[in-house]
């Protein structure tokens, strides 16, 4: 890694000379070969353009709310670049540019931030880009790198992204978990953009990220600071997009990673022919992964946690779903399958949700004596639940707590629970002689191994479109606004390029008495292409095996361009 | 698939007929990118060869014993396809022959049966090849599909392999763990090549299913019968290889598989800087896997098996070992770290044998009582390991049997007894002022998702060769041979093809007072050059974060035919 991008200790001390050594003993095979990899741009940005405006926004919901919390940005209009005649914006005046990571790792992080250094180094000559460290928490503690052009020149004739375009994770500069929220946070920030004199801010992030930058760029605005902030969306979980931003980076390189197992463990399981394998997937607020990863490889169940919800399933419900399927297949001669669930799925149901507020209730005040007496409080439902939930599931809710005495749901094995569930309904089936089994479940959690893969070619171009237009509107001058890259399903030289603003994508909620903007969580829509593709071939995919094994994801060849089924069918690009 | 070849009866009504829609719907972008891969031959195969005998051979140990068990077969030769100018074997009598698959998956089973296939259709045509069905069970109850030429001959013109080269798992005739053991089974297996008329048997297996092999082979042979019978290494595991079987196949696709993941898990550990991922690859008997792995991707900690067995460490010397790295990276300013764990850890420590020897003593004739005075049972060492281990463990020692009423070893996650061993240790040290922390960890198993990918190029081509290596021995008399390619670091032309002795890779081990023959796994040599490379490495990659992230398998381009280090390493053809 080029020592000017690192922060990480054991690469301060390698200098350039060092490089193409070091390069050899860092980077595998692939990696290095990611380096060279092309990184196409949509014609609007690789030719001269100017920024149109587009009507005035308005905000996802409560607008009179959202103008009030924003009263500099709100009505916004987005904007789009075009191609333009006269030539692009033409301007002598260098620009300083921080950037900085924020929430989860996503693929293609790196990209984007390749792709705003370029816009600088392509137009505005001389520009300074800062990467603040370790997150929000960078910008707040004025901790941050210089990303320099002049720095790097050693390398600029080789490959100008040699150490890191193509490359998963966030450790160019890391990332963080932290919130710029009060007023002593926001001064903070405010003294970190002045000292540096920045003209803009890049905040790449999920939905708490991109608000937090919305309140930061109606802060500096609101004080007649220089400092504009734009928006980049990224999440795995896939959960933060609309009409104009069409996807967050990272779902598709997640999604095609989990993919490859799913496949391979369809393989192992049709192979083996004795086991059900439950895998849950990653995605807490949403079921977007789970659904695309069913489209992708056909599994015999999946559970959508927006589903449950929407029909008020309850754990009994979602078991006896479960049941009936293995004893349909087990009457074809299928004692193996495949099962997804989401690792959200606790809660999406309404049950588990009453029960676990009954329990927190219970676990600050009562003492939870051995006789079970402390049972007799739960309502008559909550008790229903918490006699069919599985012994080991029942311990850890009384007895794992996080910090505030809570019950900590996020640590319950989903996969886990429904396995011992489903069992102890199949030996009832069984005892009824409805059921002669064998039933041998196995557990997965892919989780944390799809945060990090080496980005597809999709989320690696994407990224970089997003960074580099990123750089358009800082230059241009926008603040308050998502980076938007559009025409996906269509070439890459096709593809749109603008900024939304971040209000449009905005709504309020009530938080202590107080209304707090949010950007609302793009959930599974149960009317939308995707969902509708997978509920029409479900019973077919429940009894007949249509098992799909997409593989590894390929960087070369014929297979290397393709774009997640959810992409294609909420754009229409194909049949749902 | 083709109807053909396909025992699972989602397929079993499709005919030819509608085969391009069909492949469409079954097979992804990637696995049919797969079907037109080339699978070049070694030029020993793709000329006229002829078969020359090398010296006699004697047994790996005992050869005394295997000499009485093998009467007809010991002692003999290896024999070694070379170019011939007389031209290859020619014979006008037409073959029948049978194949099997037994035991676990492991990619690149197809692609053997594609070689002996394509070996028959090249040099001995009109011959017949039979697929038993569900592994050895298909033998002894004559259960089988015809895998025959006229059958494919529609789809032949297009792609010979259309449906069945390059693709993981074993699903196109399924595999079993069943063992032809008994006088019975060896009838009804003598029953079954009789009534097929078989000429020759392909059982393609590991180290039990080659030692089966072999006492089939001499059992015809002893009945004078003609059928040959000529096994095949495979493994993901690795340890099934020798002097003259350079690796079992599998092994190559799976570690890429794990090595991708512990990759991308790598970069979020750095990215994210708060988590100790602890993960536990698939891999029991021996540690091959978690080698190479490390090799591939530089972790901090990888636990060999065979070094903790032959240095007699204790689950102590273990967790020690751990906690003292992660003081030292947390000094250095690192809270995060990769950890590798054979799956088959706690088989190599002597004392946690043991221990589980005494419960088990204990659980088949003492009450376990609550105040615990069965611990007086245990030996003072047991006792204190048992004081050791994590309560959940202790529990599951306890309560967890098997049907024979012993525990249940194989369920204990090694990794997040691990965790919580570490943990433990950690709050010590936290107390004694030596360690802030803080400490996450993570676990992770890396089992069913690695034996069924799409193999790699690697293995492809490797199965390939040895499949039609095998058709080759067959057609040319030999049995109780192991089909052997060799020169596997050079081009594939200069690979080279035999069959080695199968009771040169023997040894016996005395149960129930008689010897039985055993192929003896390949451990990990601590002598060995991949060990000594890892040893040479390991306290860098400890504290120095060297990770490498090998990404996703890639089939073509420059990428795509790196071999594992493990193969290197051994053969030579890279430093250790």
């Amino acid at each position: 890694m080029a020592p000017s991008l690192v922060v990480n200790g054991d690469f301060a001390t390698v200098g350039p000379a060092s490089t193409a050594g070091r390069l050899a003993s860092v980077y595998s095979e692939v990696q290095s070969s990611r380096i060279d990899q092309p990184l196409p741009l949509p014609s609007v940005l690789k030719n001269p353009f100017k920024i149109v405006d587009g009507p005035p926004s308005s905000a996802a919901g409560n607008p009179d709310e959202i103008a009030k919390l924003f009263p500099n940005l709100f009505g916004q209009p987005s904007a789009m670049l075009v191609p333009s005649a006269e030539g692009s914006i033409q301007s002598d005046q260098k620009l300083k540019i921080g950037v900085v990571l924020s929430g989860g790792q996503a693929p293609g992080g790196h990209n984007v931030i390749c792709g705003i250094f370029d816009y600088l180094q392509d137009y505005v000559k001389g520009s300074t880009l800062y990467g603040f460290k370790g997150g929000p928490a960078g910008i707040m503690r004025c901790k941050y790198v210089e990303l320099t052009a002049e720095y790097i020149h050693p390398y600029r004739n080789q490959l100008i992204h040699l150490f890191i375009a193509n490359q998963g994770g966030f450790d160019m500069i890391c990332s963080g978990r932290d919130k710029i929220e009060t007023p002593e946070q926001f001064k903070q920030a405010e003294e970190t953009v002045l000292k540096l004199d920045l003209d803009g801010l890049l905040v790449i992030g999920g939905d708490d990220s991109n608000t937090n930058a919305c309140l930061l760029a109606e802060n500096f605005r609101g004080k007649n600071m220089k400092t504009r902030v734009i928006g980049c969306p990224k999440t795995i979980d896939g959960d933060l997009k609309s009409k104009e931003v069409p996807t967050s980076f990272g779902f598709d390189t997640a999604c095609k990673i989990y993919a490859e197992m799913i496949g391979n463990v369809m393989i192992d399981a049709r192979s083996t022919g004795k086991y059900y394998h439950f895998v849950r997937l990653m995605g807490r607020a949403a079921s977007h992964i789970t659904l695309e990863c069913a489209l992708q490889t056909h599994p015999n169940i999946s559970i959508i946690g927006e589903e449950v919800a929407a029909k008020k399933q309850t754990l009994k419900n979602i078991t006896d779903y479960i049941v009936n399927v293995i004893l349909k297949r087990a009457e074809l001669g299928y004692n193996y399958g495949v099962i997804l669930i989401p690792e959200g799925l606790i809660d999406f149901i309404p049950e588990v949700q009453y029960l676990i507020a009954e329990l927190n209730e219970i676990l600050a005040h009562d003492i939870i004596d051995e006789n079970g007496l402390w049972k007799k409080k739960l309502t008559d439902q909550s008790l229903k639940l918490f006699e069919f939930l599985p012994r080991a599931i029942q311990e850890q809710l009384l007895l794992e707590r996080d910090p505030h005495g809570n019950v900590q749901v996020a640590k319950i094995e989903t996969e886990k629970m429904l396995i011992q569930m489903v069992e102890t309904e199949l030996k009832k089936k069984q005892q009824e002689g409805l059921y002669k089994g064998p039933f041998m479940g196995q557990s997965h959690f892919f989780g944390y191994e799809g945060r990090c893969g080496l980005p597809t070619n999709f989320d690696a171009t994407y990224c970089y479109a997003l960074g580099y237009a990123a750089g358009a509107l800082l230059q241009s001058g926008k603040t308050g606004l998502i980076s938007s890259v559009g025409n996906l399903a269509a070439p890459v030289e096709q593809w749109t390029a603008s900024g939304t603003a971040l209000t449009s994508l905005m709504d309020v909620e009530r938080r202590h008495g107080k209304f707090k903007p949010v950007i609302k969580k793009a959930m599974v829509e149960l009317e939308g292409a995707p969902f509708k593709k997978f509920a029409s071939m479900r019973d077919e995919w429940a009894f007949k095996n249509r098992y799909i094994s997409p593989g590894p994801i390929q960087f070369v060849g014929p297979t290397s361009n393709a774009v997640n089924h959810t992409l294609l069918l909420e754009l229409g690009a194909v049949q749902s």
